[in-house]
C-alpha cells in the first residue's frame, strides 16, 4: 500500500481487523520508516523492532486462525506500533526520563497507560525523547542529545512530547503519546504540524505518580488528525482506581463521531491571551484563521479572560512539585541535572507554605474566571505559541517580540496560562511561517471543563475547513 | 403524632408528601423541641423559626392546591427543616465561621450546599455551631460559646459539627450537614451517638471554596440513622461544574436501599489503627463489636493498614491550608484568634516547598497501602475516637491513656489516619461507656475509594444488628 505509513491509525486498525493488511505488513512499513527518518530527527530513542515484528506476527497467526470466525472481537489498537514518551516506565524496556541518572534504568512494572494501551492492542516498539524529566518545551538531554524539527532540521520540534510528536509527523508512528504540564502537548504538536491535546485533568489515570493528586501534569494523545488523536484518547481515557481524581466517564465516548454543527455559535479569539509578547509570524498565521472560524458560522468575538496571577500560581506549584519530586535527587546528583532543573527545584525549596495556599487560592480564581468566561463563550481560541520553533541549539528562547524572558518557563505562557485553569486544549495545526523553510503555526482551543469532546469537535471542524494538517514534512516523504 | 421529632426523616418526608402529615406540623414539632432543648445544649446559633414556618406554610398551600393533582413532583426533602453549621455561608443569614472576626457577617451568595438542599425542599432554619473555623473537634468559640454533649452536660459534643451532631441527636432536626477534615463529622457523630458520614472526596460539590482543588476537607451528612445519613447525602452529592474535582455519578444512587448480604465477606478489625494510645472504656465497647460483625457473617481479622507518615503529611497539608485561608487574617485580626488557630497558621508560614512536596508524596503512599489493604478486605473497622467526650471546658485533652498529647491535632489520630488516604468512613453508634452518665462509643467503618454506598450498606447492616443507634439522649426526650 502506497504512503501506508501516513495513512489514519483508525484506518490501518480498520484493515488490520477486517484482514485486507496484515499487522506485520504494517509493522514493517513503520520500522522501515523509522530506520529511514529517525537517523535525520533521533525521535525514537529507544527502537525494539524485532518485539515488533514478533508481536505483529503472533497477531496475524491469531487472526488466520480466527479467520471467519470473530476476528471483530479484536481491541480497537490491535497491531498498531505505538512508543512512549520516556518519562513513561515501561517493564524491561530502558526508560530514562532523559535523565543520565536513568540512563540504564529498566522498571519493574508498566505505568497504567502502558497496560491500558497494550490491552487496547497497541504493540511497543520503543520510547520518544523528552527533555531531562520533561523539563522545558525543548527536546534535548545529555543522555540522547536532541530531537529535530521535520520542517527545519536546524529548528527544535518543542516539547516536552518532542519524540513522539516528530514520530508521528513523520508516519514513524500512526499516533504518539505524551504529557502535557506547561504546554508539552501542545507546544510539540504545534512546532510538528500534528495535533496535540491536553485534556481535563482526570480524563486519562497517572500511575505511579509521585502525587497521586497532582492535576497540572496530564497524558494525552497526539496524532496527524483530530480523527485520529481522538482514536488514541479513546483508548486513554477513563477512571482507574489507582488514581484518586479519575473522572469517572469511560473512554469510549470518545470514539463517536466528531462532526459538529457550529454555526452561530459564540466563540472568543484572542491575539495574545491578554498582552503577551508574540512574533509577527505567528500573528500572521493567527490572524487568518479568524476567517477560518467564521466559514464555519462561529460568531467571533475578540475577548480573553483575566489571566492575573497566572504566574504566580503556576510557577508556584511547578516548582514545589519539582522540590518534591527532585530535591533528594539534587543532594546526591546534582551534578548529573541540568541548570533550569536544578533552578527549578531550588525554587521549589525556596517557597513557603504561605506561597504555596496563596498559589491555590490564585489558581481556583483563575478556574472561576475561565468557567465563567467559558459560560459566555463555547471556546477560547489563540495562539499556541507565542513564537515559531527556535534554532535547536538554543535551551530556550531569551526573548520574544523585543520582551525578554526571565526564566526558561516565560515562553510557554500561552499555554500555561491555559494549564492552570484547568481547562482542556488542544493545538490543531493553522498555517506555516513564510522562512525559507516554512514553520508550522498552529491554533490553540481551550474548551469548557470536562467537555474534551466539544474541544475535539471544533477541532476537527477546523482542520477540515484549513486542510494544513494533511501537510508531511519533506524529511519524512 | 407521638415523638413526630424522632421519626426518621425520610418517613417525614413521605407523610409530607403523601399528605398525611403538613409540613406546617413538622416544622412546628421541631421548632418546639428546639425551644425546649437547645438553651441545654447550644446546638443552633442561629434560629430563624419564622422564615422556617413562613416557608412551611408556602408548601402546605403548594401541596393544597395540587392535592389529586401531582404531589408526588416534589423534591425528595420537601418540608423537612434544616440548620447549616456555620461554616457554611447561607445568603442573608448570619454566618460567622465561628469566628469573632465575622461576628456579624452576612453572606452576599449561597453556599453550593445551601442551593442544592433549598432545590431538594429542605427548608432552613438556622446555622449549628461549629470551633472557630472549624479547627479542632470539640465545638466552642467566643462568638457563641460550647455546644453540650446531650448525654452529659457537662461534656463536649466533639466537633467540628457539633451543633448539627446534637441537633439530630436530640431530634431539633431531622439530620444535619457537616463537614470533615480531621474528623469533624465522624467525630461529634461519636461523641452523640448519630451517624456521621465522611463520604470519598469529590462527592459533595463545595464552593465557594478558597482551593478548588483540596481533598481533604469534605462535606458529608449525619442522622438519627444511616438510612436518613444516606437518604440526605442522596441530596447532597453529585457533580456540579463550580467543583473540579467532582465525581461524576449523581446523588440518588445512594438512594437505593441499603440492604445487603454480608455473609463470608472479609473485614479487617482494629482496635487502636496501629498502636494509637486508647481509652480502656472506649476498647471495652470496641472489643464486643467484634461479635456482632461475625453475627453478620462477616470473616472478621486484625489487621491495620501501615499509616507511617499520616501525621507528618495531614500536619503539614493542613497546617499549608491554614496559611492559605487565615495568614491575612493572622496579620490584621490576631487577637481575635483563638491560640491554635494561630498556631496552625504559623505552623503553615513555616512548612517549606521540599515538606509540601514530600507530604503530598507521603499521602500518595499511605493511599496507595490503604488501597491495596482494602483489596484484600472489604472494610477497615476500628474504633472512631481514642477517648469519650471530655469535659466541655477542656479546649483539647493533653494525655490519652497516660500517653501526652503533643498538639490540639494528636488525640484525632484515629480519624485523621483515614482522612488522609482519601477513602471514605462512617461513624455508626456501637455503645455507651459504664460512666455514670454513659457516654456513646461508635464504630468507624473504612470503605474502598468512591466505595461510598458500600460503607453505608456495612453501617447500616450493623446499626440494625445492635440498635444502640435507637438511643436517644435523656435531655432530649
Amino acid at each position: 500500500m502506497k504512503d501506508l505509513v501516513f495513512q489514519p491509525a483508525k484506518k490501518l486498525a480498520r484493515l488490520i481487523r477486517t484482514g485486507k493488511l496484515s499487522a506485520s505488513e504494517v509493522m514493517r512499513a513503520h520500522i522501515a520508516q523509522i530506520e529511514r527518518v529517525n537517523p535525520q530527527v533521533n525521535a525514537l530513542v529507544t527502537f525494539l523492532p524485532e518485539r515488533g515484528l514478533r508481536a505483529a506476527r503472533a497477531l496475524d497467526a491469531r487472526l488466520a486462525r480466527a479467520r471467519g470466525k470473530a476476528g471483530a472481537a479484536l481491541p480497537p489498537l490491535a497491531g498498531l506500533p505505538i512508543a512512549y514518551k520516556d518519562l513513561v516506565p515501561t517493564r524491561g524496556i530502558r526508560t530514562t526520563w532523559g535523565s543520565p541518572v536513568y540512563r540504564d534504568h529498566l522498571p519493574e512494572q508498566d505505568h497504567a497507560l502502558v497496560e491500558r494501551l497494550t490491552a487496547a492492542g497497541a504493540i511497543t516498539i520503543g520510547k520518544t525523547n523528552t527533555p531531562e524529566f520533561g523539563a522545558g518545551s525543548q527536546t534535548f538531554n545529555a543522555v540522547f542529545g536532541a530531537t529535530r524539527n521535520p520542517w527545519d532540521l536546524s529548528k527544535t520540534c518543542g516539547g516536552s512530547s518532542g519524540g513522539g510528536a516528530v514520530a508521528a509527523a513523520c508516519g514513524m508512528l500512526p499516533f504518539a503519546d505524551g504529557s502535557d504540564l506547561a504546554a508539552s502537548l501542545r507546544n510539540p504538536g504545534n512546532y510538528c504540524n500534528v495535533v496535540g491535546f491536553r485534556p481535563t485533568p482526570g480524563r486519562v489515570p497517572a500511575w505511579p505518580n509521585a502525587n497521586a493528586w497532582d492535576t497540572q501534569s496530564v497524558l494525552g494523545p497526539m496524532a496527524r488528525s483530530v480523527e485520529d488523536a481522538a482514536f488514541l484518547f479513546a483508548a486513554m481515557a477513563g477512571p482507574d482506581p489507582r488514581a484518586p481524581v479519575s473522572i469517572d466517564e469511560p473512554g469510549r465516548v470518545f470514539a463517536r463521531p466528531l462532526a459538529r454543527d457550529f454555526r452561530k455559535l459564540r466563540v472568543a479569539f484572542t491575539r495574545d491571551f491578554g498582552g503577551l509578547p508574540m512574533d509577527p509570524r505567528v500573528l500572521e498565521v493567527i490572524d487568518a484563521q479568524r476567517k477560518v472560524l467564521q466559514s464555519l458560522g462561529c460568531v467571533v468575538e475578540d475577548a480573553c479572560p483575566d489571566f492575573s496571577g497566572a504566574t504566580e500560581a503556576f510557577e508556584t506549584i511547578r516548582a514545589v512539585s519539582f522540590a518534591a519530586r527532585y530535591a533528594p535527587l539534587l543532594k546526591t546528583q546534582r551534578h548529573l541535572l541540568k541548570d533550569t532543573v536544578i533552578w527549578n527545584i531550588e525554587q521549589g525549596l525556596r517557597v513557603t507554605g504561605e506561597q504555596y495556599g496563596r498559589a491555590e487560592v490564585l489558581r481556583t480564581q483563575l478556574f472561576h474566571r475561565m468557567r465563567e468566561f467559558l459560560s459566555r463563550y463555547a471556546f477560547l481560541i489563540g495562539p499556541v505559541n507565542q513564537l515559531p520553533p527556535f534554532p535547536v541549539d538554543t535551551d530556550y528562547p531569551r526573548q520574544i517580540a523585543g520582551v525578554k524572558m526571565g526564566n526558561y518557563l516565560d515562553w510557554m505562557k500561552s499555554c500555561y496560562y491555559v494549564t492552570i485553569t484547568s481547562h482542556p486544549a488542544i493545538s490543531v495545526p493553522a498555517g506555516f511561517t513564510r522562512d525559507a523553510a516554512p514553520l508550522p503555526v498552529g491554533l490553540q482551543i481551550v474548551g469548557r471543563h470536562r467537555d474534551d469532546f466539544g474541544v475535539l469537535q471544533m477541532a476537527h471542524a477546523f482542520e477540515q475547513a484549513t486542510g494544513i494538517g494533511r501537510q508531511r514534512p519533506p524529511v519524512a516523504l
